[in-house]
């Protein structure tokens, strides 16, 4: 049998010819990463074959410089005789990593079948020229010479140079024959030269995009040149330490603690940079733009603006439109000279994050209309198509993240994502990365709810029927459901979900639904007029869109129309570095937008109310899952009176 | 016979009545500050009546506010009985102190004389702005509030704001019910807005127009809001003590010393305005922006470019249209947000002090065809009118600026500015605020060589004729001729002119000369094609146009033609400082003239030779010179064959 050799573990295993090296790596306790568990389509289980004999499938995700270095992936390679291998750093799984979506394939995804394109100019842009000498005839100064030849190559009408780079010029042009590499950023309207360096030096340009989620931050690294996505990272936002939800932040920041939220904020972005550039062995100073995509409080939070006004009647933001800035004025760790972008936010609840879905998903110039629903610790609603577009915000707290729920946790490795109640009343579920299971995240969570209910384990209220199934209990006077026993769990613990974690995600779906509604009845649509709906949010790399209509959290449309779109947040920060095009787009869309405050409409409350059923107190209003349910032998059970576990707040964001 | 009492001095004196508060003070002994030695014109002489009978003649000098505090000008108020004056600190007459011309008034007959007016739109205002404050309504977030505002003021495509500002707005604007002051500073092409304060802040806006001149800085101080000249103050450019010449403080850069230099000249600035914002009683933080034009090398070592291919073929500068920088980042000391501009320049030894020439004196829309002659340590000649100019420089070097020459001095108190040779042989001259002589500035020194030559005490090669009079004496082998005796001066020290003196000033007469007749033939022009010449330069408050002629320094044109029009490249600085529309006017003018280098025509150094002679080898080009000697009965003497005491280069610039 065939032995496989993990360096630097110096571990070695006997393996069956064929296995891949994923098995191998397994039976040798080598954790390696991986995110889709074995389909070859994440790219995260790269090793280094140092010698022996194997056969690689093809992928696309290892480019040629890669392979010629002997990179593979594991679970793509199978053994054909003995092999040593190189499990290099960025391959070792890390506990409580948060595994982060693919967005460069769904990215790449949407282009292709949104049509959504931009120009390819990023707002940063590295330009090789090669000047013509001065001479007596030609005795333009030699600022003058270098704004002639870029103009030449770009259209700027206004350019701005800092003093430092004049400075710089004439020695390093005079050095270098007169062909140097200008590094030009798009600010508003006006690019300024950020560097001049002697050669060519254009090839090396990289960028961030960044959604910074209130409970989130995922980041991912751009080759500015090509427009490569590279790799991505993402992590807790550590202000959680101050606030899981918004308002909280920004009382915490009116107390005195802005710049503490700040400093917070930006170490986390710089972690995930140093992360991001260690890993790709590229140069720090070679990172020149960040964009950043959030809602108004984490971008106020990220600049260091006070969000005061945000919580108060009339809601209004410091800036919907930041300007680009310095990056290292507020502490972020590029090139000193680089700089940091916010996308605009449409309103003081409805951020840079939406305007990035509503870029990402092409909603903004679609013929039909669209509904956008971006589930995030906020629930943000957009409705509409290329001749008008409303938008309202739904403080769904953070439930569908993983928070204020027992057993919740982000979509890492561990947390159970899919969950089906088998007939007999066993659970089937799949954990991220296939660990032993020690939570369930959002798309676990939103499955396990739908399962009971289907199961009949809940009413429609959402109560556990405790003679439903053995797995159901009282704790401390309250009911909750075992969904794994603590000796089948990665940490020793139980995993179970609690009468108040159905209640908090109940209310989530409800405010969720509920904005929608309002924002349909404001608009005088119905359901029925909606082409399409866009499911956006940080869940994991999957959802079960018919569990999410099972639950009542999304309208009963056709399956066809709707669409989970992962974390458009970060597609659109994406977009947006890399196209001028499409970052002048985000304001105009920002620009125009509508913007409807909830607080203002007064039946959100019974509507939030109405939503809190299973699916909804009008079963009518979710036909497939009457018929689903009625095929399965569930009656659909008349809700018991509503126990109204609500903070008396319906959903409202803390005026 | 009434008495005046001088505070703080405590002196008392006894006067005739209607004798003025200046012969008082002469009688007391204590000296006060005068330009214009009596005129009431230069306002230097500003005394407070603090109680007594006196008669002021009314003066545009004094403000309302001064009037009503009490200053006087002492050299226009007659004491009618006891009166108690005081002497402000600003009124000591120091000693080493540059004159400055009155160019407040220059500024004011340029004005009116040649039209020369731009819209008051200075480069840096302050708006009061009364925001609307927001409502559900009008959600517009708090920058885009600013925004909106503003451009209803003002027309303005692209506007800029720094993190800081935006920082402070959403709590300044709340305490201050959203009214505030915003700084708006003009970034070619762009406003930047620099400052946000709470309430109407607007009155405080000052900016400081600077001349920086190889040999002399001069700066004005200008309230921004009213466009209103407060104060002028001058010094030494202490970059002197690196070299007298433009060439040898570019060497200097470029062994090493550029930050010296910048540094030095930086301080200069920062002392003048430190002077004027003292003397005024205005906060430094009032002072939102300095306007610097000088020759290219001076800006240059200003902004810390290095200057180094502006002295080699092909001469370039490393910008000929440096952009607004902030004024902290040099080091400049006023509102650390304030800004820095520089004129642009026409080539690298035409710089921005003659864009702001062409300027000032309203050259560039001429419908005749004028030249003007800006003399300093290089002497730049520009020809033309509304439809093209040309412009050259010629190296003159420093003795029209008093240095080089063995008793030269700048127009500072002491300096002999006027002098006549009597017939009987005598010398009649007038010293800068009527002092004790010490020296001989530009215009005394012209005075001086056309009265030796219309004396006949020198032939027309320059040569000092020791059998013509007993003040011509030979000293370590060189002749020389007593200006003042010893025991006149103030100094104890005798003024002489030697020489090699003579040789300096025909050297430096002639390469201006030569500079002037080359542009002409390089354009097929004859001097009678020339409308207007302009004479510019600090030479002090007054320059001889006849002795000019006399010595051959500028064409023999008829006297109404030709106009001393003092320093026009403070003027000009003052112009734009004021005004977006002179500033963006002076970088089309900068673009627009033809940069002719001397080097490129063969025949300068020929040209050059011929005018080193009295007033020239060919006196017919000088009829009224020739006129007047045959008038007075001075035979013109045939040159002895020239000594060529040159230094072999002619007059040109070190290539």
């Amino acid at each position: 049998m065939p032995k496989v050799t993990f360096h630097p573990d110096e571990v070695t295993v006997e393996v069956e010819r064929s296995v891949t090296l994923q098995a191998a790596a397994k039976a040798a306790g080598v954790e390696l990463a991986s995110i889709c568990g074995g389909d070859g389509i994440c790219g995260r289980c790269r090793l280094i074959i140092k010698n022996g004999n194997i056969d690689a499938a093809p992928t696309t995700l290892l480019n040629r410089h890669e392979v010629q270095r002997g990179y593979v992936l594991a679970c793509q390679t199978k053994v054909l005789g003995d092999v040593e291998v190189e499990v290099p750093p960025e391959t070792r799984a890390e506990e409580g990593q948060i595994l982060i979506d693919i967005d460069a394939q769904r990215f790449r995804a949407l282009y292709q079948e949104e049509k959504v394109s931009f120009r390819h100019e990023p707002l940063v842009q590295k330009l090789y020229l090669e000047l013509t000498p001065p001479s007596l005839q030609d005795n333009l100064g030699d600022e003058q010479r270098l704004y002639r030849e870029i103009r030449r190559r770009r259209e700027i009408p206004i350019m701005q140079t800092g003093l430092k780079v004049l400075q710089a010029l004439p020695k390093l042009a005079r050095q270098h024959q007169w062909r140097v590499t200008a590094t030009l950023g798009w600010r508003g309207g006006t690019v300024e030269i950020l560097q001049i360096e002697g050669g060519d030096l254009s090839e090396n340009n990289y960028g961030i995009a960044v959604d910074i989620g209130t409970s989130t931050v995922v980041a991912h690294l751009l080759d500015l040149k090509t427009g490569g996505m590279m790799d991505a990272e993402a992590m807790y936002n550590s202000q959680r330490a101050y606030g899981e939800e918004v308002t909280r932040r920004i009382l915490y920041a009116e107390r005195g603690g802005l710049e503490q939220l700040q400093k917070t904020v930006v170490n986390d972005v710089n972690n995930l940079i140093t992360a991001l550039v260690a890993r790709n062995k590229i140069a720090q100073h070679d990172c020149w733009a960040v964009l950043c995509a959030g809602n108004t409080t984490m971008m106020h939070l990220l600049l260091g603006l006070g969000p005061a006004s945000i919580r108060r009647d009339p809601y209004v933001s410091s800036s919907t439109a930041p300007p680009p800035v310095r990056a290292a004025e507020v502490g972020i760790q590029i090139n000193p000279r680089g700089l940091l972008y916010c996308l605009p936010a449409i309103g003081g609840w409805v951020g840079g994050d939406v305007t990035a879905g509503i870029l990402a998903t092409g909603l903004y110039e679609s013929d039909t209309t669209v509904m956008l629903i971006d589930v995030g610790t906020n629930g943000e609603i957009v409705i509409g198509h290329k001749d008008w577009m409303v938008a309202c915000s739904a403080s769904a707290g953070p439930a569908f993240e993983g928070s204020g729920v027992k057993c919740g946790m982000k979509a890492s490795r561990g947390a159970i994502e899919r969950v089906q109640i088998a007939a007999d009343g066993h659970l089937i579920y799949k954990t991220v990365g296939n660990a032993k299971p020690k939570g369930i995240c959002g798309s676990g969570l939103i499955d396990l709810v739908a399962g009971l209910f289907e199961a009949g384990l809940v009413d429609r209220s959402g109560r556990l029927l405790p003679e439903a199934s053995p797995r159901i209990r009282t704790h401390d006077g309250l009911s909750e459901f075992v969904v794994v026993p603590a000796q089948r769990t990665g940490t020793g613990k139980e995993i179970v979900i609690t009468q108040a974690d159905i209640e908090n995600l109940l209310r989530a779906k409800a405010a969720i639904y509920a904005g929608a509604l309002i924002l349909m009845k404001s608009l005088a649509l119905d359901f029925d007029d909606i082409d399409r709906v866009f499911l956006a949010g940080g869940f994991g790399n999957y959802l079960d869109r018919e569990k999410a209509i099972t639950i009542g959290m999304i309208p009963d449309l056709p399956l066809e129309k709707t669409r989970f779109v992962g974390n458009t947040s970060v597609i659109g920060a994406k977009l947006t570095l890399l196209s001028q095009e499409a970052l002048e787009k985000s304001y105009e869309i920002a620009k125009n937008v509508t913007y409807y405050d909830l607080i203002s409409f007064p039946h959100y409350y019974e509507e939030f109310l109405a939503a809190k059923f299973l699916p909804h107190t009008e079963i009518e209003r979710f036909p497939s899952v009457q018929e689903r349910l009625n095929a399965q032998g569930v009656k659909a059970l008349t809700p018991s009176p509503s126990p109204v576990l609500t903070d008396g707040r319906g959903g409202l964001k803390a005026g």
